[in-house]
């Protein structure tokens, strides 16, 4: 399934082009418009008090539209973050002119932003961005690469996935786009039931071979955006994306600081088969958490400074919210991240932060693995070979697994090592 | 009253010796006797689920002897955390041998461990080191420096810090040392009302020229050693320590990771002045909370790979607990961090990492200024100029104040910059 790419579902065109926003020249404006025959979307924004421009317009655009959305219009380099009413209106009319080319309204557009906070964006660009978008419109993998790479900033690999369905003779396709490297936490709402639909990611891995990041790091936020060519209603959309997004995005972290931008959108076209059976839901579920993972891991892999996936799986906790919690607090452990850079099998760390995530924990019934070696067990250590299993964490994705043994809940939270680069790329530069 | 130290209070001898569980030769078992006429005492300890065994014994302790401590007994290099039913035998042993010097019973003995997670005390050193350190009791200022060395691990620097009260004729002295450098994110229960007393922290800053430090870091802990002659009842120390504690300890955060070993503690020989009226209970209370901001103060300044200490302070939040709760996750954010490091005015993710706290907070109501610079206001940024703010950053601290304008809460919390000399000190060695 290689093949398949963010326009492969039926139903939907795009473009990215360079505006000027990015100080290297390379997408920075994109557009993606749906065009099926009834189409319809769910989103989720983060939950941060401090939200940018274009999550309050895109918040009122979901509700107003109903989930009515015909296009998504984006732009990297500039967050539209603490802007004020005049970072509002920019947003707004970075809708209108996106609704002019897609022949809607403008609340049916919903527009996003990433880049650096605290800046007005130059209109003047982004206007002539969006029209030139406009203009580059198809459905080619080379426009989903140009759309994919308009909304990236300090990433250094364009993240995709996708998968297909096939229900009776009708196929139905699944992609997405993500963007997200630093200030990577998310929490994004409406936080859904979030019933584990256990798939399981594909877990893509990164080359070794290391690309140069862009300048200005650190205001990175996560974005991802989903089609399918699909027929359900927007609430139906909404109960799946809201489930997907808390087995994937919401479970993953860079550094946990969780971003004034992050949005996560589900575009339907109509254009194929309708989720109209359970059996039919169960497995479109299944495979949007699969390719939402995907994007997870690969936010993952490309986290700033990053030379490891680590993976955190919690097993046997009083309930999956508590599971998640302990996977999360292990994950946001700068202690336990600069372990695994080291590939140092420090099971200290892990436990004692399995113990502060404030929800009950009990390490004298848990038992620890690294990387497959059990090391701990029933409060004691378990003697185990330092040199092997430091040996096998010198890999691109380090795997610790907690049963915890006194429930049946789980969890799991994807990050990163913490390296020097991190510290470089967020450091060293002057505003 | 640079002379003052740990010892200057009436009723109190101390040693420190080396037993030889630290790799380098320097002390790592301390005594520390209360020999006053009425010795009482209180104790706060880690909220981690998972604590050492000496956690579990002086819990037991302070229950025991209802606050009539004789005795600290500490060993730095090995925690003695997650080492099951033997390591609860081991601190029990502690205790034993440190009751046989001090003349009084086991559970008037208070133990302590700092060190590596996971490995068994070595007993036999430790029980020489403990026999040992009764040999060289005393109550000079050499006495109460081998005392704080000996709690020392990937610290830099020895912590100390001491005040006098005058009540009429009786002078009343509060001393105190500390350790502490990573894993450092203590919350000390009991949770006390936390009235904030007021005083002010002095402020020490580090020197510019940089020691050495040992190998084997991230299993720091917190622990920290009150003395005072004058004389209250435990309830009114535990009172005192705990809101103490709430102003300093649980205020300073070097990676938020909680450990499984902090502790402080604050004795009491009741040698001098009785703490009987409300005047004097509110005087001690502010030297007390004092002598604990210098020693927080000093945690943060020697915080591993810290170049600075950053101060945040958020005033006129809707609570004392939400403004607490905003300075924290600006303190936490590894975005913030790096950001100090490079004195970067970097706003955007000091205001965004409050939104993030969980707690209410509107940016279209709050100013934000950077070493006194006012760079955020009522949600827009506020023109200035980022070569001279950035100029005052690189210094040994920072200070960030948000006022949020939404009530009347305030709440500091203190930490330091995020250097790659962190991540050298917590990544670069195996176990």
């Amino acid at each position: 399934m290689a093949d398949l790419h963010l326009l492969s579902p039926f139903g939907f065109r795009a473009s990215g082009v360079y505006a000027g926003l990015k100080t290297r020249q390379f997408p920075d404006v994109g557009l993606l418009l749906n065009e099926g025959p009834s189409p319809t979307a769910a989103a989720v924004f983060t939950t941060n008090k401090v939200f940018a421009a274009p999550i309050k317009v895109g918040r009122e655009h979901m509700a107003e539209s109903g989930g009515r959305l015909r296009a998504v219009v984006v732009n990297a380099g500039n967050a539209n973050a603490c802007t004020g009413r005049q970072g509002e209106k920019d947003a707004r009319r970075m809708c209108q002119l996106a609704a002019a080319v897609a022949g809607c309204e403008d609340w049916e557009v919903l527009p996003s932003s990433t880049g650096i906070i605290g800046h007005l964006l130059p209109m003047e660009k982004v206007e002539r961005g969006i029209r030139e978008a406009g203009e580059f419109l198809g459905s080619s993998l080379e426009h989903a690469l140009r759309f994919a790479d308009a909304i990236l900033t300090t990433d250094l690999k364009r993240k995709s996935a996708a998968v297909e369905l096939k229900f009776g003779k009708e196929r139905v396709t699944i992609a997405g786009v993500c963007k997200g490297s630093g200030m990577i936490g998310p929490n994004l709402s409406p936080e859904g039931p979030a019933p584990s639909a256990g798939a399981t990611a594909p877990g893509r891995r990164t080359s070794a071979k290391k690309a140069s990041r862009p300048k200005r790091g650190g205001h990175a936020t996560m974005l991802a955006y989903l089609t399918t060519d699909a027929a359900a209603p927007a609430g139906e959309l909404r109960k799946l994306l809201a489930a997907a997004s808390d087995g994937s995005f919401n479970a993953v972290t860079v550094d946990g600081h969780t971003s004034t931008n992050d949005t996560a959108a589900l575009l339907a076209s109509g254009a194929t088969a309708r989720l109209d059976t359970a059996q039919r839901r169960a497995a479109f579920a299944a495979a949007l958490l699969e390719v939402c993972q995907s994007l997870a891991y690969q936010i993952a892999a490309d986290g700033e400074g990053a030379t490891k996936v680590v993976d955190i799986r919690i097993d046997n906790a009083t309930s999956d919210a508590d599971a998640n919690a302990i996977a999360r607090a292990i994950a946001n452990s700068p202690l336990v991240k600069c372990a695994m850079h080291g590939s140092d099998p420090n099971w200290g760390r892990i436990v004692s932060a399995a113990g502060l995530a404030g929800v009950p924990f009990n390490p004298d019934r848990c038992t620890l693995r690294l990387q497959g070696t059990l090391v701990f067990k029933d409060g004691r250590p378990v003697p185990f070979d330092d040199a092997k299993v430091s040996a096998s964490m010198n890999a691109p994705e380090v795997k610790i697994l907690v049963d915890c043994r006194t429930g049946s809940g789980t969890g799991r939270c994807l990050t990163c090592d913490l390296s020097k680069d991190y510290v470089t790329i967020n450091a060293d530069y002057h505003t």
